[in-house]
């Protein structure tokens, strides 16, 4: 029996309800194989802070470094300093764990009603660099609160860090059936970063010759998007970049209840991360309302990444059967996980 | 009579084609008016950068500097290298003549088919920040090209930067029928620039009662940009957030085909200048294809700065008119000049 170590954190809001619902599924996916999973839950977020004003400790770092995997639901809370939560937990596991891999698909199920009038067969993933960019800290201000306050944000970028997300970029890339990657980035105003994404481009495609490469600048990037969505294959980005792109494409593949997601380690030095693109949405945490389906799609890829891809097949089996005959139905977050983990079972 | 000196930068690719347009609505739109304009040609852009290596001397600047407006047609060609002219010459202009309010409407006319199902009624705009952030050119590389490469962009926020132009965006709120603001940025990660953001807007509506304020994260304004753009009213964000919020407001309202913008110096210390969002399209240029009604419109937003609003409202009516019998229908850049030309004289 293998057995597989899963740190859940919850986080806040809508968090725990969704995460309670992946976990449902998740058993049921490996159930049948030869696999015991045993989950330790971690209690992070706004409560946690409320109380010891502690966000992630030393030890709840290491903690969570032991095991094979994190399932993660969502984290911040308005009764927090904005930032507080985002950075000190969220990013913090991110960067700590080495997560340079921020994987968002933007596929639309059949089924998915897309707010796109003629979306066309949307099917890309976003590689999201995920441990550098304007996401460091890096940066800080004067004068707070003076008429003379200067703030600075500084986004760094690595030949290492870029190199790596590239390479990887192009891995999935020559994997998939259109092997196309697209470099998002702004080359024309942020020259010295948007130059090092470039040439890390080319130089890396000549590892992988088979696959061809594109270049758009973000802005750009938003207008395909909304207009031809289906000219994308895996997109490789920055973190800053990623973040704004992979909710856009959320919206056009159905809204972020069904965006997955995965804060990948490719190297294994630490454990990965899998959590939905929303957040904690406080205006209906406790209510049910939460479509717990991002979370669950995020299981599937969790599943992927520790090798199991058969479950992993059936989670994503049982989602793309539910969006087909979901239409307007309104069920709970516990009925939306109930149906599929029953649909699993079957 | 009233002078009029316009200072004319065509630029490159599709830059000529669209302003020649451009120029033809404006003189058709001050017929009547007693008021001559007179405009002087700017030779910049690739050709000039190829023959002299320049792209915007002190001697240009002061010359243009002399006129009351500015008409731009499009910066950029793939034999320049990227950012050369659009840092040396573009973003040297905006920066030079202080436009910190780079002022883009996100319409969706009657008669224009949006590639949203349902768009409702799409009427912003955005008032994006033009003289900071991360496009002041701060930040550099070491050990380029080597394994060891850092490359930085470093995002410049003021207190002075920032509270002028929330105070125009809320007086723009103020005089809109709505009265509503929306701060559009990332506080939860750029923690620095963020917080400036968000407290000059609580202290700055303190002056503006009348106008409800709420605050999105970017990565949320391109999920409602999808989903619900009808909500937005007036919207200020960074110089970098604006630049990719606003190519996907034109893509929701019809196209960067269609989308004007404004770089404006509120203080008249120095002439502002008028520019459709698109670039200079080398795949289409010089073949009469481009669409000049986004320079046309830019044209509206030049005369409505110079108070001249009657003409302002003819030309944006001939506009509105032309949309709605557009149809499918395919006209040069000239039959499409031609026709609002005409459409004002009548
Ligand atoms: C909560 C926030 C820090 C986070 C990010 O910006 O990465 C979120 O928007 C996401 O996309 O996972
Ligand atoms: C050409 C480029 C420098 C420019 C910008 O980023 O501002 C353009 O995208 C725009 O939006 O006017």
């Amino acid at each position: 029996t293998r057995n597989i170590e899963l740190a859940v954190v919850a986080g806040d809001g809508i968090g725990t309800e969704v995460v309670d619902q992946g976990l449902a599924v998740l058993e049921a996916a490996v159930a049948g194989e030869d696999v015991a999973i045993s989950t330790t839950p971690f209690e992070l977020g706004a409560k946690r802070w409320h109380a010891t004003g502690e966000t992630l400790t030393d030890a709840d770092l290491e903690s969570i470094r032991a095991h094979d995997a994190i399932l993660l639901g969502a984290i911040g809370d308005p009764t927090v300093p904005s930032g507080v939560l985002e950075r000190g937990l969220l990013l913090k596991l991110r960067f700590a764990l080495d997560h340079y891999v921020n994987l968002r698909p933007g596929k639309l199920y059949p089924g998915v009603t897309s707010p796109l009038a003629d979306p066309g067969d949307v099917d890309f993933v976003v590689v999201r660099e995920g441990t550098e960019g304007p996401y460091g800290g890096v940066g800080g201000a004067v004068r707070v609160g003076t008429p003379h306050e200067i703030a600075t944000e500084v986004s760094v970028n690595t030949a290492f860090g870029v190199e790596r997300v590239v390479r990887d970029a192009f891995a999935r890339a020559q994997a998939r059936p259109r092997q196309h990657l697209t470099l998002v980035h702004k080359h024309n105003v942020l020259v010295h970063a948007g130059h090092l994404w470039r040439r890390t481009v080319d130089a890396i495609n000549a590892e992988f010759p088979d696959v061809t490469t594109d270049y758009l600048h973000v802005d750009a990037a938003t207008i395909f998007l909304t207009t031809n969505p289906s000219r994308f294959d895996v997109i490789v980005t920055d973190n800053l970049f990623g973040d704004i792109i992979t909710d856009q494409a959320a919206a056009i593949t159905g809204g972020i209840g069904l965006a997955a997601s995965g804060n990948i380690n490719p190297d294994r030095t630490a454990p990965s991360m899998f959590e939905p693109v929303h957040g904690s949405a406080p205006d209906i945490a406790g209510q049910g309302k939460a479509d717990p389906t991002a979370t669950v799609l995020s299981v599937a890829m969790l599943l992927d990444h520790l090798g199991l891809s058969e479950a992993s097949a059936r989670v994503e089996a049982a989602v793309a059967a539910d969006l087909v005959e979901r239409g307007g139905r309104v069920r709970s977050t516990a009925e939306v996980g109930r149906d599929l983990a029953q649909r699993i079972a079957r």
